[in-house]
């Protein structure tokens, strides 16, 4: 298990926000959900805000920052409690422990609470618990929304919070390199399986690597012979041979940092010819889109790196016509590539995806409504320590591939007879976890290989 | 993968229902929690009661029910939701699946819901739901409380529910049986490990074999070497020899039905003479449960059987002192069997806990404060098809042997010096899911050993 965020670490970001806003801070952690029943509920999983200032999960606690300075709100455990759970550290031990100046039971919260900027919690009981508080309702928000924080200290609170998030520090690397190595380990493991049987076995030996580490799953794993339905959750085929596997699977450490890998391999080790054209333009996409990040690069022009690698891949193999330059322009890729080329990581694995596009946008900056960049999670000039994803794939979705519209304005672009030559190659997609440094990137997680050779002598094992 | 409870079964429930209240019933399936932002949430759990009546999980959807006729509400998911998700049955492919009679979208709920029955769901979101539909305020139950259903026809509906539910039929038993066996499975693997090496890597194992059967967590397993905290949730411990290990773990089937499972291992393989003797007492007061356990036993009875077995043993071991009898009398039993001997299990791990007590409790009775009966979830005569958990324990738990008053009240029971030879003994639990049969009862789980030799042998394995 690794070790938690240290304290001056803590106290930094404490400052740094302080640096940032004005008026007094509250973030709630949130408390567990019920599953079926009260003492039934899903594992707990604190606000990635609260989480990113008090480094550990506490459960019904609220920090309170002012000037850098640390309040902790927490009640201590009612006494019964000890024989179900054992003993708990008192609060004033927590308090300690994460560098709180003071500490209050949650009954001092409304004499600190006056015009505190907050940030909504995930859950809807402790939205409701802060509205009470602080007399306002915060709203949600999702994925392409803008600007429903209607508070102006809420306001900047998101802003200021992105501004720290954005540009992972020191604690926040180690942990992401925690998560990524663990990520890795998991996917070798389920790329060394034997004879892998079904879709369940293989996520079941790649998430007990996550729980053999302390690790929890940072999103809901995809490991499918279906790789064209994008967010496949359920893991109900057997793995058959012919069939290529996608697995997007990534580690969540216990503090809460998350990593989010995807791999593309053949169930028998061998990729027919086909499989290994596709892939290999897949993989081209991503060799490109990784040897240009650097600071300053926008991360949009990487994506569109990504489209036209893989439609020059495609205009090679002969499934697209066309100039490829023209093919990018009127979105043709977006029949076999159709989402964003990869999104911020961090605390969640699509990071700051609470603040809606607040994080993933920048200022001045929304989601435009044209068919290759509708679905792109960010858009951004890339900075030192931002994490990103570059995940570019190929699909045939036939909600895609057999919408008349789209068959009508592509017409002329695809080779349809060549295209029904693939059709062993459902989904293909390749995804690493790229830090950008100072000068270009690292990859966090290139410890697990993506050339099919490489995959092909590590399926052979 | 079991196959879903056939639509059969499901209407002779419905029809029983029917029989049983006046009202036009609605219960909701509840919806996905997000976990750190809307995309991202926590696995979904249906209702059960949903689950009860509809047999599979549906999100967002609501059952009607009157005079045994089920309709149901549902709106078919949005156009792009196939690009992510893949396609989906219409409304119209899921109400055939369910045997629904008539189907429409959500938005027909209103014209239907006047005077319509309903329970509380597990998720405020979805309560909130309800309450604007149906103008009352919803309170989800905790254990122990009784009548915070202010609607009559919502406490009418409860008891409904809980005389159907009560007696497991033939579907529930063969989803039961299913959970059963892979749980069994689960603590196989996780006993023939060849060297245990953490508390995490147990659990790992023992996880992977419910996912690889498509089945998850019915709870949040304990697998620990601290086995006096009664309801340990984190893995952080390494296993040494000398250590027992406690592993109470159980699978739900992706229909929603669970298991419910407890063994003690000795991590060397091994136990010593004081985890021997003590680990016998309690199994004998697990075999002498089952031994009884009948239609028209009372489970209280079944529950003193176990503290008495439990004081006998303690008392031949010399660690209590004086008559069996009176001793269980005086409730000394708890310093070292503080929790009942079981409780109802089926669709919830906690059979029907977010009714509070209504379950659990025969009519008319309710918690009794004596130490001896406080924490007891289960309080009336066995029935034929009732499944319950017997899972008798000793555990040394500091917060109990070391409180001034609890020392004072039993200084002349406990000889404290015999008891510290048994200090490599935390906690042992053994726990077997029985099915009350017409004339006895059935293990559903009897194929995991439970003796020291069965046990030894398997580790030697």
């Amino acid at each position: 298990m690794p070790n938690p965020i240290d304290r001056s670490c803590l106290q930094q970001r404490r400052h740094q926000l302080a640096e940032l806003i004005d008026d007094r801070v509250l973030l709630w952690s949130g408390s567990a959900v019920p599953r079926n029943f009260a003492a039934n509920s899903f594992p707990f999983r604190a606000s990635s805000h609260f989480l990113y200032l008090a480094g550990i999960p506490l459960q019904n606690a609220v920090l309170g920052l002012e000037s850098g300075q640390l309040t902790l709100f927490m009640d201590d455990p009612p006494p019964e409690a000890i024989l179900w759970h054992g003993p708990s550290p008192s609060r004033g031990d927590v308090a300690a422990l994460i560098a709180a100046v003071t500490h209050y039971p949650l009954s001092a919260l409304p004499s600190w609470a006056e015009d505190a900027a907050t940030l909504p919690a995930p859950t809807l009981a402790t939205r409701q618990e802060q509205t009470a508080l602080l007399g306002r309702t915060l709203t949600e928000m999702g994925q392409g929304e803008q600007g429903v924080l209607v508070d102006p200290r809420d306001r900047q609170l998101a802003q200021a919070m992105v501004t720290l998030r954005l540009q992972q520090d020191q604690g926040a690397i180690e942990q992401l390199q925690e998560a990524a190595q663990v990520t890795v380990a998991a996917h070798l493991a389920g790329m060394q399986m034997s004879q892998p049987q079904s879709e369940a076995a293989v996520r079941a030996v790649i998430e007990s690597v996550f729980s053999a580490h302390q690790c929890s799953t940072a999103y809901t794993s995809i490991v499918t012979v279906q790789g064209e339905i994008l967010h496949h959750d359920r893991y109900t085929h057997s793995c058959c041979p012919g069939d290529l596997l996608l697995v997007d699977a990534g580690a969540e450490t216990p503090y809460g940092w998350a990593a989010d890998v995807t791999r593309t391999w053949p169930v028998s080790g061998q990729f027919s010819a086909t499989q290994r054209h596709l892939y290999e333009i897949v993989l081209a996409a991503h060799d490109a889109c990784i040897a240009e990040a650097a600071p300053g690069v926008e991360f949009r022009n990487l994506h569109l790196l990504a489209a036209h690698q893989i439609t020059s891949g495609l205009v090679e193999v002969g499934i697209l016509k066309g100039d490829p330059e023209e093919l990018v322009e009127r979105d043709a890729h977006t029949l076999f590539f159709p989402h964003g080329v990869g999104h911020l990581l961090g605390l969640d694995v699509h990071d700051m995806e609470d603040l809606g596009d607040l994080a993933g946008y920048a200022p001045g900056r929304q989601r435009c409504d044209r068919r290759g960049l509708r679905y792109l999670r960010l858009d951004r000039p890339l900075q030192p320590h931002m994490l990103v994803t570059i995940e570019p794939g190929f699909y045939q979705i036939p909600a895609l591939l057999n919408d008349p519209e789209l068959r009508r304005t592509y017409q002329d672009c695809v080779n349809w007879d060549r295209l029904v030559q693939f059709a062993d190659v459902r989904g293909i997609r390749i995804e690493d976890d790229v830090l950008i440094t100072e000068t270009g990137c690292q990859i966090l997680t290139s410890a697990l290989p993506t050339t099919v050779d490489e995959i092909t002598a590590l399926l052979q094992d």
